[in-house]
């Protein structure tokens, strides 16, 4: 049962860059990959059926269509997919999740950019950003200017899980790597990520004047934000707000 | 051995409308569905044999006949089908019983109305109700009134997987979303989902008096029927009232 | 390997009577049940090899033999079956034995009494007992003057499992319940069930007598006879005494 | 890949008692096995490697060559085998294990004698010995003199497990019970199972001379054994002494 | 999918010898291990793609490429490979990691020699070596001067399963046992291993005094070290910093 089902056939990609975005230290990749969709108003183009992904159903305010948690949006002018998710990844099926989805990005000539934030103390400075590599990922990262790790490192949980099977089968990617919050939402993290690599990987410019702009507000709402994040593996049937990153 | 048993093959109905009734959030789901049980004399239509449902024995006050916990009852007259179920479904056995439900939700052509509190603290108002949507089931909602969501969120649980497995497989269904009580059964909250959306969707009207009545009884009964509820999963072999909501 | 092993094919019965015996709440099935085996100097006639049953080496006092632990009694004059039990079936065995012991009864013909406490103080009064049913059950109770449930409830548990799949397959039996002592052995309770309904459901009359005469040496030994029970499943080799109920 | 591995095919058995020496309730089983292997200069005729047993590996004083922890000793001018064990085996492998080893007993023509303790307060007196039999195995008792069960009761844990299963199969075999120290290795009760059963049942004297010499020392070491043997399951890799009874 | 892959065809090896370094006690195998991939400049020559392993992205200073966290690093020359683990080896993967790797030591005609530390209290003196053997690996011994166990004992946890899986299958190999530190890093026990017996063992001189050097530096890093290894089954996706030993 485990596939992409899509659902804009009528969208036509040329061997896409896809933003991952799922939630992990700081939110930083759910904040960069929600930025995107909010910002060029992408289309959602799929949802991601594999094995062990929690079976919820989202919905967001004024609209009462229900989506499942983890989908594709589509940019076509951009050449742009974003892997968006309403809710964790299980660490027992990250296997199986990046089985499934790795898969589909070799079968779709997908270049996939995946984001980790790595556990920091906040200083003033802009958080530092760098880049691993899988397949021939080294040559994008040099293009982008982006720098290569300060030190030895790994990425672990579900996105470690993607990195690693992208390795494992040869496809280029790259990984991107920021200091962040390790306890709260990190929009300023998310920010250098878009900044720094995202934006010069994928040849546009974001405009991250939104998510400064916001990032009092997040600061007002993370202690809430948190809470539900925790709450996700919840067990009795609710209905829940997401909050602001639907 | 998962299926759906019908035993009376003598009732005859036309695309019916079925309203989900499993404990959750506030009872509402339960409480509704029962009440509809009740008001309309339905009979027992089926039984639902999916794999992970509690195997225990049911049997109401006055009639030795024991029955499974999950059951579909019917009114033929008003094309009206209820699940009911006298025991939570497991976390785990969730996926599984929605694949087997749902899966004969298509096969018989039946609109599911499921069913969901949201923890709200009391205020003295109407409990709000909004509304979600599977397949082509927002023209339902609007033919019927029923708000649009008021806030983005999330249907978790059993009942979630239920939308979710309907949302997938394209099934035409709603969701309806209800401020409840956390802790304990909350018939003004069943009630308002009676009033507001179930009888508007399924053109009919329901006398809810005897809810209201029952009101100041249950909140007697709030105690017992929740420890009644936790102990579901009790292991050692016991006979256990089940209280008023048989 | 799931299967009845049948030790004595010279014993011949005619849709016997089966009376089941599992340890539950206040020992009622099991006590009843050894009560009449050895009452009616009952041979064992079959063991249960189900999986997921205790796999434990039991013996009697000046008898070498080894024996399962689930075994069944026969008296070929009454055509009566007795279920003996001499440890718990575990809550997640309870699935699988159930389908195995109600697949023989259905092949061979049984017709089951199912025995269960239903926790309650203790009054001065005969402990109340009423009747529930599968199949064409409910006759039997009738015939027998066994009354019907007097509140709404549920058999949970292994015995629970029994009922629930002698109700799916349609399997006609009756399951009995008594009003017991929720954490001591009670063997009022147990006498309350053969004479008020395992007696005229069968239609043999049990001498009751021994069973009152060791109700105080019961009281007695019951402390320690809680303790055997919780030590079940104690995990390393050892040999026990099974005490007075072997 | 569950089987029997014998390494000596030239030595010669016909239909051999074996000598189950499992890690239990005072140790009484390995004591009483490890002193005939020592005591008789056994030869290490086979391994066990059965789904379940622990995946270590065992080594000697003076002696590199690594052993499996679960292993076949042969005496051919006996036709007696004894089973060693270095290490626990864990309850949820029992069944498998019981019915990789009997199956091996039933081809090979193995007579068992399985060896369990019973947790008693030490008094000053022999410590109490007595039989069950599986199969055929009641004659053999009664021939070598040995009691009948002074009480009912069950032979548990992974001994009972091969008990169970000699019994299911119809295996000629006898288990014997002794009272012995719950807490720390008892080796007089060892001892009574070497002199009072199972030398009679194997028509042979044995030395206890040695053990009863090695009491005091092993009284010294009883705590660090205890230790150790609760470690057992230890999961970080490490090497580990085995202390006296390797 | 379980397997080695090799990337480096160009290597040519000759019955090569290969130098086990899984994290254990004292992480004596990971350090010796480590120390002769960096001394020898050893080429990354095949990664282990075995079910259990941790799926995580591993890198290095200076180097975007990702690498998983167990490989086979191999120096043509010395004819010597050594296993490399960044993450240890969960004990329910040992099993089926063991059947894998040893395996595929046995298709490539390699000699494993395994390592492991013995909790032991620091004295001054050089920390105790002696060796184990499988297959005909007592002779290997002997040639290169390793002494036999001073006491019997086991090799538990990943190791233990890698030597008992050797032995299973006849595999030549040698297990090498050194004192070491029970809670931290111990840089002077593998450089007991390292000068006694791997560099006798595969007929090569090891320079240690880097890691004579180093052991300073890695004592004042040695909580830190400890800290991230426990944290090494953390489930949340980030990315962590993997200190000197990558």
């Amino acid at each position: 049962m485990a596939h992409i089902q899509v659902h804009r056939d009528d969208v036509e990609l040329d061997e896409p860059t896809l933003v991952e975005g799922l939630p992990g230290v700081g939110l930083v990749g759910k904040i960069a990959a929600d930025h995107l969709v909010d910002a060029y108003d992408m289309v959602h183009y799929g949802t991601a059926h594999c094995d062990g992904l929690p079976e919820i159903a989202v919905y967001s305010e004024g609209d009462p269509t229900v989506k499942a948690p983890v989908r594709i949006y589509a940019d076509e002018d951009r050449d742009l997919l974003v892997l968006q998710s309403d809710a964790p990844v299980s660490p027992s099926a990250a296997e199986e999740f990046a089985t499934c989805i790795v898969g589909w990005f070799v079968s779709h000539d997908v270049t996939p950019i995946f984001l980790s934030g790595m556990p920091a103390e906040k200083s003033g400075d802009v958080p530092e950003v760098y880049g691993v590599a899988t397949g021939d990922g080294a040559a994008l990262l040099e293009d982008a200017d982006v720098s290569v790790p300060t030190e030895s490192g790994a990425v672990t949980g579900p996105t470690g899980a993607l990195v690693h099977e992208a390795q494992r089968v040869g496809l280029t990617g790259v990984g991107l790597v920021v200091e962040a919050d390790p306890q709260f939402p990190d929009p300023e993290a998310a920010r250098a990520l878009l900044t720094t690599a995202i934006g010069p990987l994928g040849s546009f410019e974001v405009d991250t004047e939104a998510l400064v702009e916001q990032a009092e507000e997040i600061g007002k709402a993370k202690e809430r934000l948190a809470e539900q994040m925790q709450q996700a593996d919840e067990e009795s049937t609710s209905a829940r707000p997401l909050g602001m990153y639907q």
